[in-house]
């Protein structure tokens, strides 16, 4: 079942190690069947180069395990949190990626300073709150899941397709999980980058909104030009 | 048309990855054919490991497209108007690379602070002027253009083969497409040590013009002597 | 005579260079076939483009050499030392990778600054004192060997694979040489992070104990859920 | 002629790109044959994927040219300086490579922070004063070298087998040109981890001479016991 997807997220997987955002098992990707409720996911553990497209498993969004041999990542229920509250995310990344795993640490958002940032992210990329001993004893992955939701209250997640949790490191969403990936890319670039402008210039304040419309709506929305239609 | 000029642009573009220049498409390389006043540069957004030489685009100096079935780069305009007013150069590329965009987020110039910089680069990189609503909600990528020759009123822009546009990247240029790119590689080299040694010992001062004046004249007029005749 | 041993070290050994861990010969691993007694461990200056199983040396653990044409690792000494008082551990590594040798050249211990830590190493990763002159003109190797342990009076050498030797660089461990392996890579990742997230915010401090226990608790020990049975 | 010494030289220039000390031509190497005054010494401008050993260029201890059809580097007068000052040493090399060349823009020495740097360097290295206008604009090259000569009054050349040159680049040198390059690489490393020790602690002593003297003398002279006899 779900072979075409199976075969995406297993080349989305692929693509982590490939642009260099994983450590060792370090990350995992999923993808969701919206019409059928099904989400085809890494299992835990398993190294990059030894994974095949049996070895993926396929969950439903209460996170039972309806096809596979391996347990799901241990972070599936935070994937599932995601897809149940973000109906228009089919794609799904988290990993330990050195650059944005390095604002998580310092516990801070990225500020947008440029244009590459303008292009995919439309503002400040939030960092998530520091949880509470109840949501890290409890269901630990599901409640990071809610945590990163309630960060979204004022954030369209298609207009801001990723997320830094506080102390732990990125999650990035797209329309597939191909394009989860290409944000995941796209975030530690940026992360990096906005890194390297604070510390040679401390506090430099974001771009002005007119340079952040301008840039985010070049490449989404009815009047985009970028690309090819 | 325009076959050998074609095979060059190709090349070009595909050595900006192969330099690690760019994240997915984000760069563009043109040259122009000054007898005919033809630009033939990169298609916007096409992945580079799938262009091909029939997916360049030829525009003339008007920014119209002449010859192709993909939209030019979408900063062409901005291409045509350093072609238009640098009539020396015949070459120009445009990049998000990690170095020369941390500069330009940090809207600083850089520096002559060694004798790498005075090779290629005759005094500080400049920095453009921030761009005002008028400009980025209208003509943005030709006003962009106009900015970048703005910054040059004290600049020859063959002493000083690039620039860093704030809050955005680098722009470098050449007499052809092939130096261009070498420009663009120097100067991501050159912002990198740049902040380091910035880093290091702040407040440095640039090397003297005594320096500056031999190393890029080593390279560069008449009395060059560095390579062979 | 123990050629599995042999053979997972020279692919422990050849695992550093793989990884970047290494310039020219600057890292040893080794492991031991407890039940004999025996070290099997990369001789001395040897390029790792080079080497051969039979190029290994076996030693005791009173650092005699056993079998072997060539000389032991010159840090031999410390390597056994480790063998003899950290019982648990079959595998050590010793290297100066980036890092991790830039946090032994600022005498600092690193913090566990995020749960990618706190995945493998159970709080601070510990810094050696400064050795003293008799330390250092006597048996030097052995001595750092004892620094360690001294070191380690406060920490379970299995809860906290990994030191850091002051002004020298670092040593870890595990229950056999693949994972002392896979503990420096890890090791070296952790400590670019953390210099990085304290220049972005200096004088962090180390993530709770619940999201400590949390996350080692989840890879180690009987309640661990990370991975397949 | 000198067939064996091109052959060692051409392959030494070779590992320049291979080591990624070098961007575009910005390296050189030379070799001595001393029972015949003969330097064999790198091209000035050809790139190393097109150099054969018929490009490489025979020069005396005056700098003349005894062989080849190309220029010598324009270093070569550099070069020269030092194979007449420094008897010991048979190879040179000239280089930007990023981390050495951050010091040289920062005009400062490079301690010894650790046991990575005491393997191979007793002590500071240095860095050369400002030249002054007469020697910019005279003899450069030649003056470059007189000026590394004079900040080695007081030290052994084959104890510090390389140098910072101010607002320039690093020489390194050695027993032939293979261990010149091995010398240019651990420089380049030593000089990161300088610089990211200094930037997590600044103001850091260097390490004690005592293990300055423990480390060096482990690898240099009589009494050494690193690697294989």
């Amino acid at each position: 079942m779900l072979e075409s997807l199976k075969e995406e997220v297993l080349q989305a997987n692929l693509e982590l190690p490939k642009k260099g955002l994983v450590t060792y098992t370090w990350g995992n990707v999923s993808g969701i069947d919206r019409s059928k409720g099904l989400i085809v996911i890494k299992p835990s553990g398993v190294p990059y180069d030894e994974m095949t497209i049996n070895d993926l498993v396929v969950i439903d969004l209460k996170g039972n395990i309806v096809e596979g041999h391996l347990n799901p990542s241990s972070d599936a229920p935070t994937h599932v949190v995601l897809y149940d509250k973000f109906p228009d995310i089919c794609g799904v990344v988290h990993n330990h990626s050195s650059w944005a795993t390095t604002w998580a640490q310092a516990g801070r958002r990225i500020p947008a300073l440029g244009t590459t940032h303008a292009d995919y992210f439309y503002g400040y990329i939030p960092v998530t709150r520091e949880m509470n001993s109840d949501e890290i004893q409890g269901q630990y992955e599901e409640q990071t899941g809610k945590v990163i939701v309630e960060t979204f209250k004022e954030y369209n997640p298609m207009d801001m397709p990723g997320v830094i949790v506080r102390n732990h490191g990125p999650f990035t969403w797209g329309k597939n999980a191909s394009e989860a990936v290409h944000n995941a890319v796209v975030l530690e670039e940026i992360a990096k980058m906005a890194y390297h402008a604070y510390q040679l210039t401390p506090g430099l304040e974001p771009i002005s909104d007119v340079l952040l419309d301008k840039h985010f709506f070049r490449k989404h929305g009815k009047d985009a030009y970028y690309g090819q239609k």
